[in-house]
């Protein structure tokens, strides 16, 4: 069965720094017409910066949508012309001092497709070494290091609530279990 | 160190069916002013719904952001003055026809707390009997089963890309072989 909703009309509502909300009006497959209220957001990644002694980077940062500071990986939005690989180095560095020698994608998703397009790819960068912090202007944070069982653990503690950290430490925490198990 | 920003104004932008936008004024604790823009949207459920024989539910449903149709577990928002669970029961059996006797709380999320507030809180449904389907009427959608481990597996392959179904899926997954290693 085609579920495809047709465009028919589509109206910009706010045209902001880091969303733009449209209306769109779409004809169903069952020939009804409705609309759907879209928030466009760039493109983002995040990063797992995983170091020799399995621990992890996290971010402790204010989010004012929630009202709380919360725990999350380092994550960014794509500047123009950016490849998604080229900005999770940017990133990890600009908000840890981390330089990574390794990057690898580990998956990507959307964070809620209902009402925005935003997707977000996430890295696992390895053998990390000492770079250069630059926050941007508008962004407070701090950095911690924790082993990646417990930021694991953090999840089920509900400490950390963020849904692309969650996904990340996860995906990570699978992945290298799954190759423990191999070997 | 407190991170806090302290409301200054705040400007309604849209009032939707799903979601209302603002631009929140913001006193940073540096003392600069920035502006943060707000995508307010309900409170939300999703659920993992697990049988007897380790298979979940997932639904497949055109998403317009993304223009996508998507796999996802069963969601959606709560009714005003509704209780998390209650909603969980009702969304469960809307969409899938599926009653579940036992309904338990995995873990709550925020899906994208940079700019919207958000919250996903994913129940796994067992004890699952035949109940009735009744979906919203803008609403269409197809509900398919697999074993648990193969839906996990489509997060690997890219397949399962929706936020919320990740997190429901990873944690179900991780609960069971975390029951298994104990036994």
């Amino acid at each position: 069965m085609d579920f495809t909703e047709k465009t028919v009309g589509s109206k910009v509502i706010f045209s902001g720094k880091i969303i733009n909300v449209q209306v769109d009006t779409v004809r169903l497959p069952n020939g009804r017409e409705s609309t759907r209220e879209i928030v466009k957001h760039a493109e983002a990644v995040a990063v797992v910066a995983l170091d020799n002694d399995n621990n992890i980077y996290l971010v402790k940062q204010y989010r004012k949508p929630v009202e709380e500071t919360l725990l999350e990986i380092p994550a960014g939005i794509l500047e123009p012309n950016e490849e998604l690989i080229t900005c999770a180095y940017r990133e990890l560095e600009e908000e840890t001092g981390l330089k990574a020698s390794k990057m690898e994608k580990l998956l990507s998703f959307y964070s809620a497709p209902g009402f925005t397009d935003e997707k977000i790819t996430i890295y696992l960068a390895t053998e990390l070494t000492k770079g250069e912090i630059n926050f941007d202007e508008d962004e407070l944070l701090e950095t911690l290091k924790m082993p990646l069982i417990d930021a694991f653990n953090l999840i089920n503690s509900g400490l950390i609530i963020d849904a692309k950290s969650i996904i990340g430490i996860q995906s990570l925490y699978n992945k290298i279990k799954i190759i423990d198990e191999k070997e």
